[in-house]
């Protein structure tokens, strides 16, 4: 589908013909050069190529940093002959410091001749993953529309990744489908609203935090311009790939050595039960019991209470396993069972957790992914800088 | 001032006439056992005795827990033959385990036995406090209303206490003034939003956080019941001896190794300098770069960032010293000024840390406190209840 790559501390992505786009960026008023751009350069619903470096954030760098920006998105337009608009930008690093313009330009010249001219998706994407570094996650899936197979790749750089970059996430999305841009857009923000919204590594939300997908239309399907069927398999295919690389960032987090999967259920609103995931998820002490295989299943009675959600305690029903066949109850009605401490101390040895709150209230429910919280976690932010 | 007390794990603090009280109580929808029913007994601005015990928080206790906080008060109230309305009760410790409440009520009758008929506030107070337990909070002050001089002594509880405690916060604060039980819950409540409610040790907020005031007109002032220049005086020696046991609170918190006092200046109004030092206080990513004298600043402004505050990034100037007379200025109106890390890691070798950021934008300001985030605190929560 024509998407192409790059070296060790910069990616390019470059889709052949102009895709429609869509792209989230991080809620946080202190916010990078690149995205202050890429917020502007997608607003025409259009992108053919995105441009990432690594190693400095270039956030909170000043007119210097927005210059840099600027020049990485002027730089990729002229090698690449497409329009500067259409050309996103994303950083990742250490906030802060003077923003290397000159070798990242020098870096895209490279990464530009360098493009390869082969036609098929998978292990084209394969290829620009694997270049671009080897901590890096990658997904890929094929669904039909209408007999013409479509092919959807992910790439993903989560926290832990070349540096420990404050958490920044960053995940670029490239399929051939034929999609309209405002549709896109929805489905981008509730495919990211129920996956790369609902992991949490440590809470912080990154000044870089960036999603995008660009649809070119390579493919050959008819236009996708209403939500009729066709754009809810896409959809479906989406939040699928959007899940398995948030799921990836979690696992990489920093310091991390289990994967949780929460699920809250029976809650009276989906929004409320994806507060009291996040604020589950985002424990340290739940964190750090999990790490421990502490079973002090009150930190997560105690975390989900705090999460600003009005719920009656009393009705809860609380489960921890190592999945969702293998959990042991220990809460029932919000009452106690006899002591189950070393029953889940048993199920909390495996890599994987689940823990399962029934709200016993409503129909709504939410899942959500963390990870532990070690000391490794403290050891690599404690010593980035210096 | 009729202050006597108690045992190991066990508290008792009872005034010899009934006082008009105040209390401010945990916001998490889990909620002990001994907040619901101390929240019960406050209403009538009355109080005579507030028993503690520690070792097991009685939170997810179901209905033996709440009988066992009811015993707690029926048995204080029958020993020291006051009404069961005037004793408030607290618990903290472990939450889930079934409440030992036969041991306990055993305690009660050992302690009401041996308290002591002295009557000088402080050395009482003290007292109290060194046989409650040795890690326990302190403070002390008097002043003068129309020559009559008040004293006011206060005990507190924070995380890392006994067993680290989930960071239950408790404060019980005693004084012999004469004042009306809503003015008196009014200045409660100023005190602890600017002291207790400003501090944070984890960002978990416990099942069982309790802040009770006691009055009992013993020095016989003439009772206050306005807001005039006695009421003020009262209340700034308030604030300041809430403030002195919140900062000790944060020194002592679980595994801390450094105190941080987070200032912001100039901002559009007290709330949102509050909310920004609340997030910056409580990053993990700040927490453990301040452990590791880490002068990576690009966190304090990408935390500051999602506080959920609306401010302009170009206008903030930011510093960090050992104190606001020694600090170092990194940003200025948004722009970082030439490398300052060097001279930044220095100021941060201090084991007190101020961390200052102006907003250039209004005229509130806020100060909070805040505690790093050490290998100690994994080992403490990883490893509490097993």
């Amino acid at each position: 589908m024509g998407i192409k790559s790059k070296r060790r501390d910069l990616a390019l992505i470059y889709s052949e013909e102009p895709a429609s786009a869509a792209s989230l960026f991080t809620q946080n008023v202190v916010c990078a050069e690149p995205v202050k751009l890429s917020r502007k350069h997608i607003k025409n619903g259009k992108a053919q190529a995105i441009v990432v470096n690594s190693g400095n954030a270039n956030a909170c760098t000043g007119d210097e940093g927005w210059r840099g920006a600027v020049a990485m998105a002027e730089k990729t337009s002229e090698l690449l002959d497409i329009p500067m608009e259409d050309v996103l930008v994303a950083s990742t690093g250490l906030i802060g410091e003077p923003f290397p313009t000159e070798k990242v330009l020098e870096g895209i010249e490279e990464c530009a001749h360098k493009l390869s001219d082969r036609e098929m998706a998978g292990s084209l994407t394969a290829n620009a993953i694997l270049t671009t570094d080897t901590f890096a996650k990658e997904g890929f899936t094929d669904f039909e529309i209408e007999g013409t197979t479509i092919n959807m790749a992910g790439i993903a750089k989560g926290s832990g990744m070349i540096h420990p970059n404050m958490g920044t996430m960053l995940a670029f999305i490239t399929c051939d489908l034929a999609i309209d841009s405002d549709l896109l857009d929805e489905a981008l923000r509730d495919a990211v609203d129920r996956t790369f919204n609902m992991i949490t590594v440590d809470g912080d939300t990154s000044t870089n935090d960036m999603v995008s997908v660009m649809c070119n239309g390579m493919a050959g399907n008819e236009k996708i311009t209403t939500k009729n069927e066709k754009y809810e398999r896409f959809y479906a295919n989406l939040e699928k790939l959007c899940r398995h690389l948030a799921k990836l960032i979690v696992s990489d987090g920093e310091g991390a050595t289990k994967l949780v999967e929460y699920r809250v259920k029976q809650a009276k609103s989906e929004e409320d039960a994806r507060k009291i995931i996040r604020t589950v998820s985002d424990s340290s002490l739940v964190k750090t019991a999990i790490f421990g295989t502490d079973p002090n299943w009150g930190r997560i009675m105690g975390a989900a209470g705090r999460a600003g959600v009005d719920f009656d305690p009393d009705k809860v029903d609380l489960y921890i396993g190592s999945d969702e066949d293998h959990s042991v109850q220990i809460l029932k009605d919000g009452q106690p069972l006899d002591d189950r401490r070393s029953e889940v101390k048993k199920e909390m040895q495996a890599s994987n957790i689940t823990v399962i709150l029934d709200l016993n209230e409503g129909t709504a429910e939410s899942v959500g992914w963390g990870s532990d919280f070690s000391y490794e976690y403290v050891r690599i932010n404690a010593e980035y800088t210096t």
